[in-house]
């Protein structure tokens, strides 16, 4: 069940029909002073790869004087696939085209710069769903032999030893570098469907909540503090006026969402500019120092259409994905459920399998905001750490949109909301950390943190057999 | 299956008949330039409540021109549990002997100066087991309460907030102390048994990889790192000669065990003497201003003894415990499962259910002094968190020699090998961190240590709903 076409607001038909590179955008050749082999640009292996997978013609211009042989052994030595490439002469006479995108070398990475060229054509959503694939096979292989040589029992670190595989593959690089400082996103929003009586807490909670954050006394903000993570809140859909001041992004998209067990939560178009702000603040994030980038939301009654969108999305029984959320007695347990079943039930009828249309009908402001903020990332080159259940139904959205987007992801938790788990199965996520933890804001991601930062470096840190002289079995 | 009787190494019959506290030792009372409340000196509560429970009895001097019931009163109201207390008049004549200590208000916490004055009389392990005790609680009520108070569905943290209550317990204060530095003592032994084939890795890697320790190379340095704890390595047992350097503990009891497959692993006399190694380097650390231990290892065969131990321990039988350790075939693991049923049924046969005899006929020497490790962490109020299978082992025989002990215990993480999953449910203990390691070294339980100071942090940190007006549900 994969959306496709340019209406389906994902990945589709790619915004771009061609992309002709300067060399130096790509690799640094050898010579007097610089590598003394061929060297991949960051970002440079993953950026033409996700390129090629989206069909897009790419294109080396060939410098002047030089030979497209010469160049084409360089690219192949700094492991960038050339099996979509081609090569145009520098001299030719270029015709660029709405279609068509000239990448010369700048200082940042070149996926950055590719990636602002293409937000100012299609928007900061659809420019990143363009630029996500696979992981850098270069990367991951480097990093699965170097595991084997450490002092240590070939797969004796477990989970530890995959994810930093996953983090080289990520950042194009070996050893991976460490994921911090990290930055968690709250994206806060408000429900219409809270009038049905799905939660015990009102809903002025979600912005005394963002009081909360601002004011550094939430559980997100302790546990950001101690991994070294900058907490921004982005207000996407809460209800009432929320005063300005530092820490908040004020990106409100509309004042909640309409009730979802009644009519659509929100229009397409405020699903697309929710998705819009979601990779507008990865990249904010990430362009101010953000090397890890952290899930979290803030939405009274958010977990029904958390619930809604994995029932509707996976086929699975509304009993099987909802939850007791912040903690609901049985009689609201029963209401909510029945609603979830209807709500995904209507949306299926409406929409068939169109992601969009469905996280329209019966998603979240931030939700929507999520979906964005994960595809961003992907984007970007940077992990993104999943919180609970609204950020899993929101990553199961963006999977839908973006086929392949939870390459980049790593699950932080196993929340216990049941819709949780049904997603990483679906997705085949493992968690890393599993306490019994359902209270959202981006708390259970923040604590894997640490454990992140661990698989990194003990790929960059660990002495080999060979260094320390420990005889191998 | 407890152990009772002085022959049995561990609490049996208390080393002190009678303990006579200065009030001062125990209280701060209000007074002009004090406190304004009773309150109880670090370690008082748990300290009194620790040798009441193992038939000591306690008395206070009440001081020259006081009353015993003003007296009574203070000590109740700063949870002193007065149960099992006398009172005795300051200006007596007082009659101390072997068997009745009299403590003396000094600067370092009350059971700090007990477990001196015991150690000089019994033994650093002896001495510790009397010291042992339930949780303090009036710090796991204040903190329990405390959870219900801050900004968050109450239960939400799940396991973060039962660590939490727990670390308040073992230190008796709320918030509790960070459990931060830690320090991890990895206890380095060799074992005859490697001589039946039950590892692929040659014995000499034990010393290999002490040096890899003291070089900073191995995972145990590394997740240590950046946790900010310290690594020792103590020689407690290994086969070859060490060379002196900074960060080895030389405390070798004999080089070596003997072959557990044939004979008696050590004598009685060793296996107390590594008892006494484990405790002392507890009290070593804490003094050095470790506020948290961590158990690490090494020992080349080492899961051999571990699986014999949890086998004659539990009686489940050598399958359902013995692992693949650090990676055996087929062949490899049947020929060790044989090895490990066997040893346990000799333990059995010869030694009935004494703890100590059993560690002495099948164990290792980094197994008995890892459990006068846990026991000497117990003693002296800090967390201990426990490592995988060698740990999780040795943890059983000290909650054999000292009942409860486990109180004070946090099991880092959950080891593949199936006999750690053996002795944590046994013993009731939830495992923080899950992730498919078998590595050993400690490297499990450092990764749960941001976790531990995460559910401390919370406690100290967050706001309350009274503090920043958020509507409770």
């Amino acid at each position: 069940m994969t959306t496709t076409g340019t209406d389906s607001g994902g990945r589709g038909r790619h915004p771009l029909a061609a992309v002709e590179f300067e060399a130096a955008a790509l690799i640094d050749r050898p010579g007097p002073g610089r590598p003394a082999a061929p060297q991949a640009r960051p970002g440079a292996r993953r950026l033409v790869a996700a390129l090629a997978a989206g069909g897009v013609a790419v294109r080396v211009a060939v410098p002047a004087g030089a030979g497209a042989d010469d160049l084409a052994a360089d690219l192949m030595a700094a492991g960038i696939p050339l099996e979509h490439v081609s090569f145009a002469g520098a001299d030719r006479e270029r015709s660029p085209s709405d279609h068509t995108l000239l990448v010369t070398a700048d200082d940042r990475p070149v996926h950055r710069g590719v990636l602002d060229a293409l937000t100012t054509r299609v928007g900061a959503f659809r420019a990143a769903a363009g630029l996500t694939g696979a992981l850098d096979a270069v990367a991951t292989g480097e990093a699965t032999q170097h595991h084997r040589r450490l002092t240590k029992p070939p797969g004796s670190l477990g989970r530890l030893e995959t994810v930093g595989v996953q983090l080289a593959g990520i950042a194009s690089a070996m050893p991976p570098p460490l994921p911090r400082p990290a930055a968690v996103a709250v994206f806060a929003g408000d429900h219409g469907v809270h009038r049905q009586g799905v939660s015990p807490w009102p809903q002025e909670v979600t912005a005394q909540m963002v009081a909360n954050f601002l004011g550094g006394g939430a559980a997100i903000n302790v546990l950001a503090r101690q991994a070294g993570a900058a907490v921004v809140v982005v207000d996407v859909g809460v209800a009432g006026e929320l005063p300005d001041g530092p820490g908040l992004l004020a990106r409100k998209v509309r004042a909640g969402t309409g009730d979802l067990a009644v009519g659509p939560a929100m229009s397409i178009g405020d699903a697309r500019r929710a998705l819009d702000v979601g990779a507008e603040v990865a990249t904010t994030l990430v362009d101010g120092g953000a090397r890890c980038l952290v899930t979290g939301d803030m939405g009274i009654a958010n977990t029904t259409p958390s619930a809604a969108l994995i029932a509707a999305l996976t086929d699975r029984p509304a009993p099987a994905v909802t939850g007791r959320g912040t903690g609901i007695d049985d009689a609201m347990l029963e209401r909510k459920t029945a609603l979830v079943a209807a709500a995904a039930s209507r949306a299926g009828h409406l929409h068939g399998d169109d992601a969009l249309a469905i996280l329209a009908e019966i998603g979240g402001l931030e939700h929507a905001a999520l979906a964005g903020f994960v595809v961003g990332g992907a984007a970007l080159h940077v992990p993104v750490v999943i919180d609970g259940v609204i950020a899993a139904s929101a990553l199961l959205v963006a999977s839908r949109l973006v086929p392949g987007v939870e390459r980049a992801v790593i699950a932080g938790h196993r929340s216990v909301e049941p819709g949780a788990s049904a997603v990483l199965g679906s997705l085949g996520l493992d968690p890393i950390v599993d306490l019994g933890i359902r209270l959202g804001e981006g708390s259970g991601a923040a604590l894997a943190l640490p454990l992140l930062e661990a698989a990194a470096r003990v790929l960059a840190e660990m002495a080999t057999f060979d260094q320390v002289g420990v005889t191998e079995k």
